[in-house]
């Protein structure tokens, strides 16, 4: 493994994927993903962290056709620096499209694919087994699984997974979206590594041992995040936790719960990084009012981080 | 409206869909379509039927490639006599999809697609209006909305259809499995017709006034359910529900809740219509115990069938 | 342990309750718990049964002042005749209450008390550990735990009931209103008696090896839920359950699902056993077009009887 | 209405309760209620608020027996200066116990009842307006109407709301703890107050125009939650969300979600108002990592807050 920009040491007993892999919005302009915003996107924030995720759920990928995800894929990765950690989304609701999706995912380079379970009907642990034995078999990349329970309607045992990651040649990490954080402990013993999964709880998952995070978050303020996750590494929790609070919260705090894919767009269109905060159907776009509010929330992350440098400075 | 074998006239006031139009489970061979088992079960129901649907979730649709399940609409209404009421299920989580599905279901000859809120992200109203609008914009058939709480994760207003329909050209239909039978009312007094789409409480639908159902059973059961839908236009109910309890009820108090699709191909096939009992992941077959209990239900109805006639004969 | 008019030798191994123990509907009459109605629905089905359940969550506890829970329990339990099994709810959000209402259940000569998971905030699993060690230690009869992830938000993980019943005392029964089955092996392996609990798969359960039944069926059809039962001991699932079809199956597919409660009182009143139909808020009563289903319902369970006599009589 | 502490006009159309009123959690020592730390608590907060709300599910009412919940309120209101606003929870399954409940509150001088949907039963509009009417006739205080879809189960529509308080005399107040902030606007044009519930969106209600807070952190933060409550009011959102961010964000983000009551009182026995941290069963006590975490938040916040006086005060 070969991460030359990460803040941080692999830890010897893991191989799974670790740092800093954000989850990132896919900019759209009537209606088509608008590839100079993804390239001026990933720019932006790739100097700082270890690579990130594409086609996620925050890339709205369900919304997307096969054939697209594979295009959008293909642009973010011809457009990465090598030396970073791709990981492309391939979650589907069937297993063929899951399939061909991970293959093309291996086909171009992508270090891992991220999976959650298939989101129609309500899975069971034997039918996700079987769903994730037929990626597995079909890639050599990393497989990584993701516990998503709110939106699969599946709630996954932690056990479940340190079964399945023994009857598996790929899976060897889990992106951690449930609130259950004992989950961490116990896929650390089965030599699992954990990435945070869901912003609004965001600095608990690092606290309680995340091995990295698979957010939004670090994609807006990569350079803040990028800081406060060496402080982490370093043992240093006080000081990453007075960073995170004062360039990260106050815009996490007002950016969901639950609509974070609009109001992420929000504020990377007011950064000049993305042409148009459009989102595709079911999603809607961020009400004036409420876009208003999240302009307010990153502003005070941009000014409270001028004055914490000043405040950090002066002690 | 030509529908020369349905047992019913249609209510003047109302255009939507109407009559035995049941969801059909998609019969699979070594992980592929079964072309002839679906022939020989098209065979089977459609003389006593007004019709059926292609695709639902029944169909497994959300298990399949989008080039797939054009295939097998496409094999499906090849087979069917002119006159009967094809839907086809275009639900999906892409609102590019379901456009080319549904565009591709009216070019075959298809009378209405049948299309849920997009089932990953959590839909909102406006959301799902923006998903119906372009599916409304690229139809000239029957655009039948499906109300699935359970599978969506969306709570569907009856007043919202209501204002959706008065907003959409081909909007006069709707599937209804949320068990809140109080929408019929309020549907049927916007003019629009409800289709019974639960098994497990089947018969309530159908007492409550539902113009037809869009349900498993009556695939399986035709002759049977003809019969009781002809008593219940007839004003019968008494009849039409002693006709229901002994010769569906046996079945459908077994074959679920929540794994019909496995349990109604081990009927299927124990008839000699499927090829196999497979589903595809992330279903699960039934396993042996089960499929036993389920055997147990279609032979009660069975038997259950021939003494019911012994029975109401001698009246 | 003696229950004379048990239709079945309690199994060797298991020290649990078993056998028919019906969840019944408390009568009321202007808001008040009805004595009177209360014996004659006893005197109705307690010659056939080895028992019952009352203040469940059928019984309308939750709705009741722990003083008027522990006065019904003092009715019933006075006008039951010895060798019966009474089970008494407590379950409640207080465990003050509920220990109150156990030790009270105790006191009156209850065999059991059915404790649910705490239903306001959702529980977890050492939360609910130290509920029910409170109560363990404050009584020496039976602690059925009731599963019932519906109500209570709280999905019990099948290894975390045998856990629980290794540590404390007076679990050896399980009520389970879960659908999934596979619990019943789980916790048989570790010496555990299942009781039925969901009227809707009611057979499903006593197919797959329940030890009896927490439902409401029993109570309206004790006769016919008794033949069933004892041709289920003896192995003979087959003509079981053309019992249960015909004369039981008829009533439950319209009396649910979810508003039982209100339906069961519509037919107990029409019987003659209950001198109303009321239920306290936040319930409310079966509406007539709902009412008059339910009767449909019984009476088809009822015709239906009489030719499933004359028909079993002739083979 | 006469709040001279109140930092507000009344709004003049409006008769609702308005103002911070946070919800409270009760100390517990040894199991009971632990009077001299909720009168320390009462002295720390009030002298900066409009009143309280005590007995919420933040104070774990639902744990606690109707006897115990009276004498827990008439502690709090008999150290309760003059003027200040006391709302008691009377939120129950039982109608008997709530309505005992709120004519206690009443008779004690509290100036409205919190009531949510009874927590057992899956409730319908009907059943609630019910259990509602018997309370409204119960009492001549306010009667606030708790949405809280989470904990209840149940979907409460904003119209619907709107056609009780046209039914009701004493409802004109609602908590909002569903993330439906659109709910706002239509009660405000039915002229109801809406307080915000929700501590992990709680600047979100604030800015989209609540009229008030029914949350936790004003409790522990008053003088900063005063502080920035008189900048909201002055219509300076910017300012009011730089204190918010800097003084009460940092132990917002740590302290849930879903955990609040447990970990909240970890920071009030740090700052030494409750005598010990304890919780009644079904909940339990936060882990000594949690506990870490969680006072990490709070020192953030108090670290950030003298940062921030500086800070402004420089401007």
């Amino acid at each position: 493994m070969n991460q030359p920009t990460s803040p941080m040491a692999a830890p010897a007993a893991r191989v799974g994927l670790h740092g800093l892999l954000p989850v990132i919005p896919t900019p759209f302009l009537a209606g088509r993903a608008d590839e100079d915003s993804l390239r001026r996107f990933l720019d932006y924030f790739l100097p700082w962290l270890d690579g990130y995720t594409v086609l996620g759920s925050t890339g709205e990928a369900p919304s997307l056709s096969t054939a697209e995800r594979m295009r959008i894929a293909e642009v973010a990765m011809s457009h990465t620096p090598p030396g970073k950690t791709v990981v492309v989304g391939v979650s589907h609701t069937s297993v063929d499209d899951s399939l061909a999706l991970a293959r093309h995912a291996q086909s171009i380079g992508a270090r891992g694919v991220l999976c959650a379970a298939p989101y129609y009907f309500i899975t069971s642990a034997p039918g996700m087994l079987r769903y994730l034995r037929a990626l597995d078999e079909a890639i050599d990349i990393e497989l990584v699984l993701y516990d998503n329970p709110v939106a699969t309607g599946f709630q996954l045992a932690a056990d479940t997974v340190c079964e399945w990651a023994a009857l598996l040649s790929n899976l060897h990490t889990v992106k951690l979206t449930d609130h259950d954080l004992a989950k961490i402990d116990t896929w650390h013993d089965a030599g699992l590594t954990v990435l945070a999964g869901d912003d609004p709880i965001a600095f608990r998952y690092l606290a309680a041992g995340a091995d990295g995070a698979m957010m939004i978050a670090p994609s807006i303020f990569p350079e803040a995040f990028s800081r406060l996750w060496q402080l982490l590494r370093a043992g240093d929790v006080e000081t990453a936790y007075e960073v995170f609070s004062a360039r990260v919260l106050p815009l996490i705090h007002v950016f969901g719960i639950g609509d974070e894919i609009a109001t992420s767009k929000v504020v990377l269109k007011d950064m000049g990084l993305f042409a148009s905060a459009e989102v595709l159907p079911p999603l809607v776009e961020a009400s004036p009012a409420r876009s208003e509010l999240v302009r307010l929330g990153y502003r005070v992350a941009i000014g409270k981080a001028q004055a914490e440098k000043s405040h950090t400075a002066e002690r």
